[in-house]
């Protein structure tokens, strides 16, 4: 393994790689929005910082930017993808800014034009896209946040007047830390239980007033202020509960439902649950939305600190009596560059994750049940483990610029506590993980079903030898790639991929005795939880690799892939350095050669450390957004 | 291996163990502070906080608390390790007034205290612990934070007039992050390289008077303002600029170091270097103080989270019907648990750190310099990994508690976010590992001498044998610990030493090679820096680990014993299980056994599990400091 030195790479050829499919967009937004000061005063009150992104707002509806992920049948442009990308810009700039435009076009908006038809669509969509009707998404409940289907709040139809009563049973089914909903929102679309002649249905979606248009409280409907958050305090997040509030049949966002004037329930989908999941994964925007801003959110803060990283000093070399560049250190590298890698796969990963949105969301398209189970799968993994690592990369950031970087006129401050709930908001991390798992178990459970009696015999085979190997640590399977190059992009796959593939296997196994009758189910599934979220992490980190890997071939400009090519290499053994106890305790990697991953991370960060700042450049960040005194630019912004 | 279900214990119990040697100073703070609402309002603007806390300040005053740490001398009581105690209690009620107290009584007042002499003492130290003379602890510059030896501003000294002249030669010289400048201190110790007659003499403390009474800024000293920060806004940080500010001979603080009339410089330690590492090492309350405060951070985020954790609940029990306590999911516990059992090692640790440090800094002992160099690398590495491990705690608890978790109203947002710039504040993190690496290394480098050629030969001839070991997989040493049984502490602390010892035998002849003339010392030293960290790091957890371990044998109560017992066990197999990589890699583990830490670790959480809220109540953390919408005790403070 020698780790060969590329040549240097300008941060525009960089640039045309990253912004991918949807750059014109990516172009656009920096042209429109660039310009604009997005970095409200740290010391802003509550109030005045609402006031602020309110007007912000204003300023996005303006540009009708918003308007182009809507059906085109209503003005909109269908573009669900190139609505997503710029969403996710806004990241670059002020996160309380993209939450609140996520709540009104994306989670509430979004909510009326799928779950909705045409009867909400004339009414509504033309003010929604244009800010002109404020709507929160109500969905989480006091007492319920990752369990939705057992929501409190209830919709009970009366036919004798024709209309849903929302009720908020008790006080753990107050909707609860609802966007849009302390200060600005007039309209919410309500999650409910919804209940007909006396049979309950299941959770649905209505369109509910709250407020009147002079900011009052509708009679029944209490409002209450969540108050301050640790970051994101220009997003008015409230509480709502319902007393028997009215609203008229036709309020039901029918798409996947639809009760008569008599209270007749009927519905395309037969079965309760997969309704509930067919409707609740049209919704998968947000939860890829989220993955993007915090992407971006994560770039912004690398490319504080690495730019940082290259002009502080500090120590002296002896040999030379100057002073160190901070990001000479191997440990300052080890603290970036690893993390900077992973972001670049994860925006490939994410890139794609949009497309693959795009295609089964466009308008028109014949639904895909199918694609649209790998593309929900795919979110919920992707905006786990990007969130997760935005959370650990922005406060790694943080640490490397010392107390600059704890001041918040540099930034960093606001970028960490902005996006801290990325983690739990649109479904908590771990939970998402656990759905990730058992989308793999049941795809597997099929995948092994059509094997048929040899092909499963041969199967089982398979196993039992990788077992012994285990067992025994013989050396057979480590013979197969103890040769390998630890710089060979097929060994990396091999092993993320062989990785993966065990862990679920093993795990399907472990979960088969739930199967038994009179089992201890919980038991058996609690105590194989941590092997089950590893298995998801696993599936994860092999498809984010795959996506970096793609779009590293796909590179045109060969000096452009020769470094991504090293980039690339970088994220698969820093994942796998991580992992090496499971390589060793599986047999995979003798004790040499999981020492030998390590060296490898060390002379990637050497050889990557000239290109880091180009690596940063690349992300095309306006520099008016990333302008402050620890970069010695807060003249751009203050000037 | 199995492990044992213990008794129930009472909170009352542990907290016995817990309080240690100062539980009267502890109960004291309960009594006094307890009932005051240490929660500012989170809304609140930077300037009423600063208010607030001024006022805090002005009450903690009052109350003579912080005379207790000063001399007897001068109206103290000279309980250095009381004091410390009481300061670290104030981090489970509000940690800007923590800081601020720090910065007054424990750096400003401290400095004053050990660095100067009577002449100093008899004018300040009452004024000092009264809280009238308010005060600055400016060594910190904008372009030296770590590197300290290498401070830029100067006090150079005139015998005409028999003056020092304070001045800041350039921006990189501008004292930065003072804490007590924006707006209170009106006098500074100022860190300045001495010089007198044309030499200089190394970076050395003198007294500044700053602001005058009325707040104003003193000619020839410029003070701005570092604004707003991540956390901590009640305490003011600001800058200060000096243009040839004159100070009379005596404003050195001259117990190391005294210049006479005429300018001949004189000092005790004839070495600069370690003159200045001498001054450096008196000021090792302030680390140890941090470490403290994250310490009592950590346990607060915990209590909170525990105890929610033990309410909430969420999805059913496929066999009861009823919604699971969170905190029996395996999931839940795994990020909880390993992170509380560890909170209290590092609670040992550090008041072991305490203990040491009122003996060596107790007033009229005779100096013990082999003591406190023992002091200054136990108290580096305590404070880079408790505050580390509190970053980590914090986060994980924020995340454990869900949306809830980000409301300001339940405490968490704001312990993350005062916390967070422990890890580089009072000595980043990293150079405080590498710090405590250099204490090692030179005590390894002693030890080696002292053997003599026989004992050389022996020696030599056992590392060799062991790396044949790692090199082969041989199962030698394997086998001595292959049947010990997993929960066995001896076993725990022999593979913490053994690692320990392994990394930093071998880092010690990594290190050799830049012995060598014309060797590029600084390309041998940054290509070993990550394993001169991770020696670091196993050495401090092997203290800690010894200290908690020494706690549980001198628990006097069988059954509380019993329950620390399994706490001990969780931290060193979390610590091991984290390391496990190097345990396999290094032939001291199969890969059987190492897949056999996990199931421990797993298994030692089920165990705990229903301990946790005795455990987190036995820190008797006051209940008013936690009382908080999440934990339904908000009423407490509100009412």
């Amino acid at each position: 393994m020698t780790v060969e030195r590329v040549n240097a790479i300008g941060p525009a050829a960089l640039q045309r790689v990253l912004d991918g499919r949807w750059a014109a967009v990516r172009d656009d937004v920096r042209a429109q929005m660039g310009g604009i000061r997005l970095h409200p005063d740290p010391d802003l009150g509550t109030s005045e910082h609402r006031d602020l992104v309110a007007d912000w707002m204003r300023r996005l509806a303006e540009s009708r930017r918003p308007h182009t992920g809507f059906d085109p049948a209503y003005g909109g442009e269908g573009d669900v993808g190139g609505v997503v990308t710029a969403f996710q810009m806004l990241g670059y700039g002020d996160l309380s800014l993209l939450v609140k435009a996520g709540v009104q076009w994306g989670l509430f908006g979004g909510a009326v034009q799928v779950l909705g038809t045409s009867r909400h669509h004339d009414k509504y969509l033309k003010q929604i896209m244009d800010g002109d009707l404020p709507g929160c998404f109500a969905m989480t409940e006091t007492g319920h946040g990752s369990d939705v289907q057992n929501l409190g709040t209830t919709a009970t139809y009366d036919p004798a007047t024709e209309e849903f009563e929302i009720h908020t049973p008790d006080a753990a089914a107050r909707k609860d830390y609802i966007g849009n909903a302390a200060r600005d929102g007039r309209m919410a679309v309500v999650f409910a239980q919804l209940i007909t002649g006396g049979a309950s249905h299941g959770v649905h979606a209505l369109l509910v007033p709250i407020r009147s248009e002079e900011g009052s409280a509708l009679p029944g409907v209490t409002i209450s202020d969540c108050g301050r958050k640790a970051g994101l305090n220009g997003v008015d997040n409230g509480r709502l509960i319902f007393d028997r509030v009215r609203v008229p049949r036709e309020a039901l966002l029918n798409r996947y439902a639809e009760v008569a004037p008599d209270g007749t329930y009927t519905s395309p989908i037969e079965n309760e649950t997969r309704r509930f999941f067919t409707m609740l994964g049209t919704l998968v925007r947000g939860r890829i939305s989220v993955a993007g801003g915090a992407g971006s959110a994560t770039q912004k803060a690398l490319a504080i600190a690495i730019r940082y990283g290259e002009t502080r000093r500090q120590f002296s070399d002896p040999a030379t009596g100057e002073e160190v560049v901070v990001l000479d250190y191997l440990a300052h590298q080890r603290k970036l560059l690893p993390a900077l890698a992973t972001t670049y796969a994860l925006h490939f990963a994410q890139e794609e994750l949009v497309s693959a949105m795009h295609a089964v969301q466009a308008f028109g398209a014949e639904p895909d049940e199918a694609a649209q189970r790998t593309l929900e799968t795919k979110a919920a993994g992707i905006k786990a483990v990007g969130t997760w690592h935005a959370t650990a990369t922005i406060q790694a950031c943080r640490e490397a610029c010392g107390g600059a970087g704890y001041l918040a006129e540099n930034l960093l401050p606001q970028l960490k506590a902005d996006t801290d709930v990325f983690t739990t908001f649109e479904g908590d991390n771990t939970v998402l993980l656990q759905l990730v798992a058992k989308g793999l178990l049941s795809e597997y459970g099929a995948r092994v079903k059509k094997l048929g009696p040899l092909g499963m015999a041969r199967f089982v085979g398979e196993q039992v030898a990788g077992s012994v190997v285990e067992r025994t640590g013989a050396p057979a399977m480590i013979g197969q790639v103890r040769h390998r190059d630890l710089l060979d992009r097929g060994y990396h796959r091999a092993l993320l991929v062989d990785r993966e593939d065990h862990l679920l296997a093993a795990l399907a196994r472990r979960l088969r005795k739930a199967l038994t009758p009179g089992a201890d189910q919980f038991g058996i599934f609690n105590a194989a939880q941590d092997h089950l979220l590893r298995a998801a992490r696993a599936h994860v980190d092999r498809i984010v690799f795959d996506a970096f890997a793609a779009a590293v071939e796909r590179t045109g400009d060969a000096a452009v892939k020769r470094l991504l090519d090293q980039v690339c290499h970088l994220y698969a053994l820093s994942v796998i350095e991580s992992e090496r106890a499971w390589f060793v305790e599986h047999g995979r990697f003798t004790a040499a050669r999981s020492r030998a991953v390590t060296t490898a991370v060390n002379e990637l960060c050497a050889a990557l450390r000239p290109h880091a700042r180009a690596l940063v450049d690349g992300f095309g960040i306006p520099e008016d957004w990333l302008a402050c005194p620890l970069l010695g630019t807060d003249m751009l912004v203050r000037g």
